[in-house]
């Protein structure tokens, strides 16, 4: 998102998908930086961000703000009728916030897949909107919660699965699951569990696809049609990785 | 906003207002604060901000992320189905870039009042939605632009002026249009122009309520079927000015 141009073609694509959808996007380096600006260290345990309160107010500031609220103008200039959301607007995105175990995270919230989705976003869909939804979600009594964009994704596509056939992409720094992590001609075109087992026991597969391909594996066996990890310059998929059950 | 406890209040009392209903809020003392922060000048001529780009960067966090969300979490938390919007969002405020005449004030938007709205915004009501507006518009070429949020109140309740019986409540930090500004017994129950003309003359209303007077009396003629200014914490109008044109 610190390239101007290479963003624009990417929402170009992404205006191109026919049909409803939906995008999700992260944010973290902004959010670092901004951290960085205002003096508050940005904490990480297992690349997860560790969100006291100043933490929250800057995610909350750069994610709803800051990244949703350019990505929707542009994608209006688009002539896409995007709607920036936290999971708060419309409760589309109720969450539970994570229990204390041997890690405090903070303010941190965790979905349940529960196979049903909000009122709300079926009818942005139904007319036409494309929701633009940014990785924060809520606890219900007025606490704004930071979620993991992936986990966002997943839960959104099980959830409008049971409606519409979804293909969930994500889109990443590489072109997909590569065999060799050095070579970006290396991509699969296809993953399934049994290989995904062999390449992660084989060390093949780095530990920041693990919650990656964690996230789509179970999308698929909670209703989600089609997953691909791609590019983020493709957006489509068509150039990455397809996760298939078998 | 910076009282948790009497914000709640207000919330409750905006929740259980009957009908479909639309918040707009500002957040110009958050931003100066964040500006602060970041060590940027805040820059005001004629109480309206001059929006370089670093400051348009801090409104849009603050408006759209830091306050909006929040206001939207804690409307859910009472039931209300809060959409949280900028402008840009469904492009519900199409703007223009202020011209840059005698002053140039950066990235303001200008609205123009065509009696028409979104067909979003229209959807959302009917829908039992209730938009959260932030005063942020858009050029719709993908540039966010700056508006003042009383302008944008104004300009809303026109353009459903003509779908629905307008009621617009100016919520202030004060009861209403003082006769004594240092009296806040003194409140008028009612202005209509002539009045209003009177007490300007004579200095008696002070400079901050003018551009809000002027905006209401336009509101009226354009269609708005009722307008209060008063307390914030009232919020029904009820305790305040009533706006009239005889």
């Amino acid at each position: 998102m610190n390239d101007p141009d290479k963003l624009d073609q990417v929402l170009e694509r992404f205006a191109r998908v026919p049909g409803p959808k939906i995008m999700v996007h992260g944010g973290g380096s902004h959010a670092s930086e901004l951290c960085e600006r205002l003096g508050i260290e940005p904490k990480m345990v297992n690349g997860r961000r560790i969100t006291d309160e100043a933490t929250l107010e800057v995610v909350t500031m750069v994610y709803a703000g800051l990244v949703n609220k350019n990505l929707v103008a542009q994608l209006q200039a688009k002539n896409l009728n995007a709607v920036g959301l936290s999971g708060a607007d419309g409760n589309i995105l109720p969450a539970v916030k994570r229990p204390v175990m041997e890690i405090d995270y903070g303010f941190v919230g965790d979905l349940q897949d529960s196979g049903s989705t909000s009122h709300t976003l079926e009818i942005m869909l139904e007319h036409g909107m494309v929701p633009v939804c940014c990785p924060l979600t809520h606890d219900g009594r007025g606490q704004l919660l930071n979620t993991n964009a992936d986990t966002i994704a997943r839960h959104l596509g099980i959830a409008l699965s049971g409606q519409y056939e979804v293909t969930l992409v994500y889109c990443l720094d590489k072109p997909g699951v590569l065999l060799d992590p050095a070579d970006s001609q290396s991509v699969l075109s296809k993953l399934d569990p049994g290989h995904y087992q062999q390449l992660a026991a084989e060390g093949t597969i780095d530990g920041g696809m693990i919650p990656k391909l964690d996230n789509a594996f179970a999308g698929l066996k909670l209703g989600i049609k089609q997953i691909y990890l791609c590019d983020w310059q493709d957006i489509t998929g068509s150039s990455g990785t397809k996760i298939t059950l078998s």
